[in-house]
């Protein structure tokens, strides 16, 4: 067994990766570190973990007790991470942060976004995004995994496959996410049971949301050229999943069943990729790492609308930690991931 | 006080009528027509209206009781109105229909998208469409209004003040509905609520929805030129509130503010648009007749974003049959609707 | 018109009043406080309230614009009305506090369970108990009202018809709320949606809520003893409603029907109370001022059960409010207050 | 690997049963008969089973198929199982049903209650009632288990430490269930998601609801009299999850820490039940096969309240028949269970 140190494991993210490690087969959890809960075991902040783990939090401690860990999670806040990569780096730890801190491959843009001052530059130039469809032969070679946030997620394996087939100035993507994206820590009239129920907002729209960069890094790479995309991220009064509505236009004409079945062929080797052949519901991926995708062509207007759902703080977030962090360490990639399973109603 | 008749008294729209007339100044229920309640009291179908109305339903009965209305309201399924609408209108009466049967000015496209054949065609001719905000001056001299969906009614508001100062290919509505946008008489695993909540679902996409038409018609209409968009509607787990997420291509750069403002003069003398400076959320317009708007430019992509919120049984449906009526009868137009108020939590 | 101060209006219930008074047909909104919210529209606070009232907050001020009201509402935290009421009673003000501060007669009891020493216990002799279904008469010449917790309003109206006939050492009321009766200040994780959403929980049971004596108190008074009732609140998973389901084991048998029409007569001439032939809901109620009480008769165990249901923000507190306020000032009970309708679907 | 038979697999139940057994290191899936969804993938009525299983539902067929399977889930309507009970039980198959047919030891309780003559008579005798907590012995020496009610499974393991304590006139049990328990082919207004949404209602109270015996029937052999009880169950806008809030008098007073000690102690060998030191939330459990169970005593009243909370389909349906299986197959009682987790948000 590999033991994996979990920092920040009282989060959203962290639960999920209790959660998961709980029932991996060859990774096990050494390390949980959570300052609000130090001393206190994993059921006083997730009660659902009672006799699923006996597993107690940490408060920082010392660090020579990560140094134990072969494998570490990082799920802290933006900022946090990059302070304790250089020291994990050198003690030769795989490891795969859930922050920002590691996703942009032009650190500048980091900075920009995020508004914080980047610490390890050095290291961010060996980290690798973590979108294995996009990028598994790298992180099958990497120590250090930039996890990618849920909505770029959800928009990019939308796109993926489509994206040089469309006009790269028509991309838009309407987005709408479960309130638990918001993350555990964040009490506000933002995130008020009464404010947010029985509604749905957009925020943060016109390109000011954090993730649009995020999302055009990965497909200009993909294309090879710098493009921009429009991004409305919405809250929906649900506590998980995201779906990703995203539209282009066609430049050559294409049918619907025509463009599934290209679908269906790009992502046949995928093991978290179902493409539907209706359209899918986030219901049905949550509690899964499963990104479903379905899709459709108005052949008179010419564009193409995805749907792609996926559970946000899965393979949104702690699934797909678990999936690179498996890549990282040689493991198959769907351990401990497949036998979860999606909700039935 | 003018009497007035409400056929499919019984259903979400039906409902709201009853509530909105049971307070209106100048209207009085003279006839509340259901079958499944007949000869049973309001309440029996709302319980919400106890002590509110001491109306009774009755059954379909022999057609003088409507004849003695001045104002009817049609509130039933697609293909009902039709049949009743030429006697109503000899009668001399003043008829708001909120079905689909007399919204289309070009009645074979209602007889494609609804797969009805229209049996009052001579009627369609003289029905007016009843968008106060684009067509009042015809209202108010109208015997027949059809009483717009309320996808319409969210994206045409939304994009009204705009649509000849973009792209007009490039226009692309994500729309967010309340369950009860489905109606009251839908039994099925759709409607069940434990497969609806919990979960985002997008449905009768790629220009498959039959409110797409509907929305081109009056698109067209003001471009005075036919187009076609790409509109998406999703069904969210509230019951009541909608959202249209409209996106257009600017053909001249302009920036948030000037638009913005724009958008205030064009609505500055409508009694129920709000054109907001924060981004508007379905709840604060549950309950009233307003439709709150916001709007953002993305100068990157040179893309608008409008927001577009209402109730989608209000303003939707029943609120803005009450103020087509007030228009047909040379009332306040505000009468027994300015009083309703939005939600607080 | 009476002009009317609101002392906290930036709350729920707050806004409740804000809505109530801009549609009160006595009653205008003179004064509307909020530190929070000082210099802007209440529509800053309450997006609904756009077109519906041009009223701005003001921050505390010199208190000499309180003065100038006739009626004052004190929707504060605890702790905060106490301080203001002994001006406003010498200014002849007539004051409804929405507070804990004026419930309780033995003030000795306010001081046991809020922890807070009371600083205006003369005034507070003087302060009636504001549920006008036991306490008409003396509200009608009071000056200074303690409106009742939404709690003990729905428990309390449950129970009044028949707390003489039963064991009143058996008397057990298991209560659900919204999460709007927990106040719009509360940002903690338990309010924060990703936590309340798709669950239920007890909090505070075996009477250590502190609505529990305020329920003792008024079924005490009506019986004239001291006695004590197992009081249970859950939080479950909707923004605005209440309902209290309470047992009691009947001391003569009785059957169902007998009982229904018990309540009906001593219910009849109330204005918002209505005796329901089936079992109430909570959405019925929402968004009006009446209680909705149904009731039936286990004739094998004696137990009789009634279930009572209110919005918590109107008969539980704002609307209620007014109610009180209009028996003060001798307007019909019922004006701004008939008129708000139940939600229909 | 057994093979299990799951008769009625598209329904709720069906559906966790087919889950949870496609990760069973067991137990596999032989046969999934459904007639709605014959010939077509589990996916097609349960998507998030897409690349989890690639079993395909059957329709009725011939039973010959059934005869090949030695472990046969029954999850159909009540009335049903009882015809296909005796040619199982001759094959030599182990059954466990997850309807009320084989429940009641008095089969003539079921005949009163169900308003269903009971074919198999002889059957029933045979039969145990599946609450592995009170009947371990039982289940793992028969051939065919009635498995409880999800009511009566969470009602009965919050009182069985303490219902010999008690005075067994008193008991109250005021229960709250998500939807998904009122099955999946339930389409009606009842359970339309704009009626139940944002709404609490009780149904079925005063004993009328037919779990009341069922839950009398484990009291009543636990202490060796026959008692009542009052059940009052009532639908809250969740999903999944249950919770029974239970009352009663103590007949000798006790606190609430040695209470609780008293609880832990006796379900200290139990697999699936955690004796909480918080009041315990549905959410906690939802996805799980555990019941947690919290509760206070009220000294001033004598009267203990028990909190008890459950995923309905799991420990109410699915889980608790996979348990009473393995029990009967003589697998570990956790095979197949111990991995689903809790939620975490």
């Amino acid at each position: 067994m590999v033991r994996a140190a979990i920092v920040g494991a009282s989060g959203y993210a962290g639960g999920g990766l209790l959660r998961i490690l709980a029932q991996h087969p060859q990774i096990e959890i050494g390390v949980a570190v959570s300052e609000t809960y130090a001393g206190k075991p994993v059921s006083a902040a997730f009660p659902g973990m009672a006799k699923l783990s006996n597993v107690v939090f940490e408060g920082k401690g010392d660090g020579s007790r990560l140094r134990d860990c072969e494998a570490v999670f990082l799920a802290q806040e933006n900022g946090k991470a990059m302070h304790l990569v250089p020291k994990l780096l050198a003690n030769g730890s795989k490891i795969v942060d859930l922050s920002a801190d590691f996703r942009f491959s032009d650190v500048s843009v980091y900075e920009r976004v995020y508004k914080i001052t980047h610490v390890a530059k050095e290291e961010n130039r060996r980290a690798v995004y973590g979108l294995p469809e996009l990028f598994r032969d790298d992180i099958q070679n990497a120590s250090l995994v930039g996890n990618p946030g849920c909505y770029p997620t959800a928009s990019v394996l939308a796109l993926l496959p489509v994206v040089s087939s469309v006009d790269h100035n028509s991309i838009i993507i309407d987005a709408k996410s479960g309130v638990s994206g918001a993350g555990r820590a964040k009490f506000s009239l933002d995130y008020h049971y009464a404010e947010i129920n029985e509604s749905v907002s957009a925020y943060k729209i016109a390109g000011t949301h954090r993730h649009t960069p995020e999302i055009e890094q990965s497909l200009s790479q993909i294309l090879g050229l710098d493009i921009a995309v429009t991004f409305t991220p919405h809250l929906i009064p649900i506590t998980r999943g995201m779906m990703a509505t995203c539209y282009a236009k066609l430049t050559e004409p294409i049918d619907t069943e025509t463009l599934r079945e290209h679908y269906r062929e790009f992502y046949v080797d995928e093991p978290f990729v179902v493409v539907c052949d209706e359209l899918p519901a986030t219901k049905h991926t949550v509690g899964s790492n499963r990104c479903h995708i379905g899709l459709e062509v108005d052949e008179r207007t010419g564009v193409i609308t995805i749907v792609s759902c996926i559970d946000n703080l899965i393979k949104g977030a702690a699934g797909q930690a678990v999936q690179n962090m498996n890549l990282m360490l040689g493991l198959p990639e769907v351990a401990g991931l497949d036998t979860l399973g999606g909700q039935f109603p």
